[in-house]
């Protein structure tokens, strides 16, 4: 089934503990894609970046089965910028410089060719401009997952709603979840979010890791106790790439696929904060990230084949 | 198997944001005691209370199956009260009182009718009073279960190295473990910790779960997603209790036994936070505790029986 995904096309100057970083590729549709790209008809970008925009990483794209028709590439303009600096705890970070360049007047088009397409990811954006692709559908593919930020929350509550309200599936962090829905505990939280529209949602916990929300069903799936962070960037966009590529794979939004695609989601994020930026997505396989689900799988798993009763404990 | 707990047994004072209570019933041992008092053979106390203490709460803890003879009465003697007020995150809080009380001059003899027991379990106390009592051990114990806090690793580290290095299993939560270890990434404080002599270390992650690790193995429980955290405190001290309390009923130390231990702990947990103080355990029956293991036990389930690949999404 294909996938179109929506979302920014970057350079990213990242500083972490560890060392830092020149100008390199970022940008949510950049992760999401790349992510999505290991399952079956990866996806279909929509975004824009400037005349300084490499051709080799155009060109790795295309290797990786992303389609870049919907990539605009605006002549003389200048691709989105961002730098941040991490703290310590590689939890919270400070934005150091933002320049929005080309994506100021980005009009998301969806090309024709990628017209009736049936899993679409919004990756951060203006929630204005989430909204217009939404509008401009066709039809109403089989699952929208948005994906967004406090940022939007503070500055563009309303807007922000109304895309809330028209998605399937919203992907948010703890912090988010409750800036958004004004409750502390994650599952009345998580109650509250539910009624602004979507069916299904998803709180990102970094290293404390992610869990899903239907209504009256929650699903949990830890993140990988990894010796070192190296660098969180474009995690949470890996994870949402990771989660829809799965289902737009195997063409199932049921409850059981949805668990499946968040451990899935958590194995690929845990390869990207591995090096800077994409490098670690560029480097790993199929079979590594096979691994790593069942690592996750066996991190969890205990066996209570016998009530407590009959264990002859209690 | 018989089960020694050692630790506290209190008054505390207790405010939270939803509310907050005079003196009530308190302590590290009397939280393990009551959730290892859910399995088969009880915890057997040492600990120390003045003449204030209730006798109807030594009642009670009989009628638990819990052993008091090695619960010291002092005469003339006040009770030792922790008074402490919650922030709106629960995760934090302020000591508004300590009173060390008899506390002070605690001698912790275990009462010859306890000798030859098989597990024990030291609760938070005084690193060199946690010494004494393994000092004075007649034979080595199957198992030694340490808890202990952050205070202990600022004005006694010295005293509390020559504990760690004398147990078997050590349960710290993760801010404790980078305190201790000098070591960010939880995976690497834990490997650092390993080398100080527990061949099994326990990570308390609050509401993300805990963490087990032995030399190249890591099993992770989450905790039950909860509507709300009434009162935290006891908490810990009930995961401890219902981990070591399972442990000695199924008189197993292996790998597989400790995974189940810690869901179990966490289960017991779960309730402990719902009401203020003991409330919660005095109403909760082993169906309960049964039903909440099984709802640990789905929310990290999926099913992967076939690899990505077979699944025909890769």
């Amino acid at each position: 089934m294909s996938l179109v995904s929506v979302g920014t096309v970057a350079f990213d100057a990242i500083e972490t503990p560890f060392g830092k970083t020149d100008k390199i590729i970022g940008g949510a549709c950049t992760y999401i894609s790349l992510a999505a790209s290991f399952f079956k008809k990866g996806a279909k970008i929509v975004s824009v970046v400037g005349e300084d925009f490499p051709q080799e990483t155009l060109n790795m794209f295309n290797d990786k089965g992303i389609n870049t028709e919907g990539l605009q590439v605006i002549e003389g303009g200048k691709t989105f910028f961002w730098s941040g600096k991490y703290h310590t705890d590689m939890n919270t970070r400070d934005t150091l410089d933002t320049q929005l360049n080309v994506l100021e007047s980005f009009d998301p088009i969806v090309p024709e060719s990628y017209q009736d397409f049936e899993y679409l990811m919004l990756g951060n954006l203006t929630p204005a401009v989430q909204l217009q692709v939404i509008e401009r559908l066709n039809k109403k593919p089989k699952l929208i997952v948005l994906d967004t930020m406090n940022f939007w929350m503070e500055i563009a509550l309303d807007d922000l709603k109304k895309v809330i309200a028209k998605v399937d599936v919203l992907t948010i962090n703890d912090e988010e979840a409750r800036l958004l829905s004004g409750e502390y505990s994650l599952v009345k939280a998580a109650e509250m979010i539910l009624k602004m529209g979507p069916s299904t949602l998803i709180i990102k916990k970094g290293e404390h890791g992610a869990m899903l929300f239907q209504e009256g069903k929650i699903f949990y799936s830890p993140a990988l106790p990894l010796e070192e962070v190296f660098d969180p960037t474009g995690a949470g966009d890996t994870f949402a790439g990771g989660f829809i590529g799965y289902l737009a794979a195997s063409d199932d939004q049921s409850w059981e696929a949805m668990k499946r695609a968040i451990v899935i989601g958590s194995a690929l994020a845990s390869f990207t904060v591995e090096k800077f930026g994409i490098q670690r997505l560029l480097e790993i396989t199929n079979e590594d990230i096979q691994a790593r689900v069942e690592e996750l799988s066996q991190l969890t798993d205990f066996t209570f084949q016998r009530t407590l009763e009959n264990q002859n404990v209690i």
